[in-house]
């Protein structure tokens, strides 16, 4: 299992009407949850003021990571940067469990 | 208490020669690990192919954070990005803990 | 409390009617007026030449800080971009307040 | 008189010995307090992480704005960017001032 | 009174059609001419190849070149990029008149 | 004869000694203040707080230009940037002088 | 006579029907090749991969580089990038007829 | 015959119905099995988290390349990177075959 | 075993004298070679024209990978970006080998 | 034989005495010449104010366009882009000559 930073950027488009636009958002959050649950999802921050977040994940390789990120309700209007991460050698027992 | 992503490059001068660069290194590690045992440092890695680390950084505030930053060794040398992290909904136990 | 930079452009989709325009216009001016008195934006310009503002915004923390950006009624047309500061040596009294 | 967003990074040359540094840095506080004492700098932040500090600067016009930024001991060393400021309908009495 | 160099590049929206187009060129063209007139304009050339225009403004501060600017009708598909300009030792006195 | 936006970036290298920079600086000056009285510059503004400027110059062509500004004594020193200008329908008498 | 490089990128909008997008590019074909029999056009070519092109251009001046350009049927849609060329030393017969 | 890093991202239209992207991804999906079958495309690999891959192309120059990306099916909807590659010396039997 | 695109830029810092670059170069080439017997680097190719090369190199993960990258003796001098690398769709049998 | 665009930018060491940078020169001069005599350099213009050209290279392919680039004494002090060029359908007998 390797650990990856992922930026992801939403952009809704302009026509999506506010109801769509809110059962996206909650079927985004439910599918959040459950990799979270699942450890597929380590952490996630909010970036202020942006529709943003920073999150570090967990898959076996990029072919299983790109599975995951597929899988969220709001790919489609994703913009994703992933960075590939090594262990540190600072790194101590808390990050590497 | 907050937590930043921190994204810090690592440029050595050109001309600073191999015992000063081994001293330097391993004053960074030790300090590196003196930031993680005080937990200022959550989590840390390393970019593949690169001098460049990615961590997640705790501190009261920027105030701190940037005290926390300036006693590294390596700090002369280095280029820092910090961008500020919100709470985000699908968050669970482990991140907020 | 601590400080942000928040700059703010703004991106009105191409389609908006003038009259949703101008409704819009005076909602964020008066959503704007409240952050002032509420002491959360401490400062504001206007960059010339754009629909894009320059601000000194004040936050318990980037959670707190996103959660006012998202109250502005033009937040789904602004791209943001936050700065954290610290307190600087030369600063005196009046930025310290 | 106008106000200008000052962003002033810091890029010491490589051959500086610490004594010339702590000098400079000594200079370069004493002045910037001279400015502070002028108005000519209403307000200055340190960027977290970054030899980088965010100002608002007063100044004529950007004939004289040239004159102050001129005047601070490390300008051979900084990279500058100065955005002119103008009024924001939102902004209330405090920021006028 | 000060100039700036205001760099315009003009983006009509998709949709617009070519009546409304003709319009807006000819109300642009009238409402250019009137800057030039009262010498809020003072020079300005058109960049070869796109809808765009570097132009030496001048107005009192900042403020008032915001107002300038927005009074173009073509303001909307505008993306504006100014620079305040300080005086040069070696201008001489056609540019400083 | 044309016109071109030359917009000049001056970055002195680390080690070049005070004498050697003012005596550069004055044979700028100088060279600068001939290219104006040959109305080769024909306005020339300063940048505030970088060593940097914008001119409006004139040529017969790119090779004539080229050639005037290789005789900047700080050509070696310099990052230029060069935007051929074409004629605008709104400007009136004075830009075609 | 002077020679500019023309790199023009071609953004046809989303909506464009097939039998328009098909006249649009027999017109601009047809257009192409007058501008090479008039020698305004010296060379053409294709960026593969892309709607784009690099291209020699000949006019007298900017203004007149302008003129040509606007003359393509394309011309709405393109982003277009233009630098003048000088002559250069080592080129011999071939380059300079 | 030459190989060539080849990098595409795709940007599907706001507005496509699902069915129209699921035939128009069927479509992509069989043409680029022929290009594989007939080693024009060496290699492909997906980067995770994007609509975007990473191919070795083989063709005999450019024009021939150009002719094989404009035959996908999602071309309209590509921004496509080439860069030409050249023999490297570490460059043993396999990647010469 | 996963695969990456790497993409390496090499900048010898200028003072390095001719038999030192000579003996890094030569050192280089046969780390290089060593590395493509183990089939670690799995293809490589020269860009023309620079000091560069494109990868694609096979590591457990990115721990893996980093450790390959540093054992290059031009490591301190190289800029490297990692893309990691998914299985795609129409890649056959002689890509996933 | 195919075409592509390369671009050069030519970055001297800061501590080039002036008799090395006129032999590195005239020795550029004399190689550039005979790369236009073999045609392998079919035309080359100058960048105005800029130690930079643009030019029209012939090769068989990137691994020889590779070599001939590395023959310039120049080129360890080059930044060079390379675009492949490709037949454009407008492009008549001259340049496809």
């Amino acid at each position: 299992v390797q650990e990856f930073l992922v930026q992801i950027d939403i952009r809704l488009p302009a026509g999506l009407d506010p109801t769509a636009t809110a059962a996206l958002q909650s079927d985004e959050l439910r599918r959040g949850r459950e990799l979270v649950d699942q450890r597929a999802i380590r952490h996630i921050w909010r970036v202020p003021g942006r529709r943003a977040n920073v999150g570090i994940w967990r898959a076996d390789d990029a072919t299983e990571l790109h599975r995951l990120l597929v899988s969220l309700p709001m790919f489609p209007y994703m913009d994703v940067r992933v960075t590939p991460l090594a262990i540190h050698d600072v790194d101590g027992e808390e990050a590497s469990e």
